[in-house]
């Protein structure tokens, strides 16, 4: 039997940002399965597996002070996608980042592309 | 020479929504490439090509009284993502869907993704 409905999706995404905010890289972890594939951002090289999304995602937090959803998440049979801001540390800026996330029927995400651009860091 | 940039992307997406909320399917389709591919809701059979956007976007235009931008519009390379809320005709709910949308060389939509669904139908 799925996990997977609109309301997991959702309480992914938001645990996915609170994880973020809370430097969590464990936790983040735990929202993945084993072969996920990040591409953040769209374009470049991808991360497979834990070991490089644990090296990625500690970058992240390191990085990061705050991660909040930016808008509703959109959900849709194994997709969930929102937008995010990413407040970053020591500077008073913001990452305006679009997530897009695929789940597996465990209710974990085997894909993650980020959507953002240069012109998405902007001023608090 | 590419015609494609950032600040292009971020009008052809303003563009969109304009034409969708101005009923203007002709304007909607000069956004597409020839052979673009409208994937709407994501998961859902595509429709491919300039006949099938036309017959795909005049159901859209019926049932759309206003379409927005929700949140800024995300870009990179050749990739636009945005948050858009949707008004719908004759109700007060409003459809959030997220927009992913792939550009040629020619600053053209070769690839529209829409990320929505029924917990994305909102009261206004």
């Amino acid at each position: 039997m799925s996990k997977l409905n609109d309301q997991h999706i959702a309480a992914a995404l938001q645990a996915y940002v609170d994880a973020v905010s809370g430097d969590d890289v464990e936790k983040i972890l735990e929202l993945f399965a084993d072969d996920a594939v990040v591409e953040d951002p769209v374009g470049t090289d991808a991360h497979v597996g834990k070991d490089p999304l644990r090296a990625f995602y500690q970058v992240a937090v390191d990085s990061v002070e705050l991660m909040e959803l930016d808008g509703s998440v959109r959900t849709r049979d194994k997709w969930g996608a929102a937008g995010m801001k990413a407040h970053v540390k020591g500077v008073d800026l913001v990452m305006e980042t679009l997530d897009v996330m695929e789940f597996n029927d465990d209710g974990l995400i085997t894909k993650m592309t980020a959507y953002w651009g240069d012109k998405n860091m902007v001023a608090k």
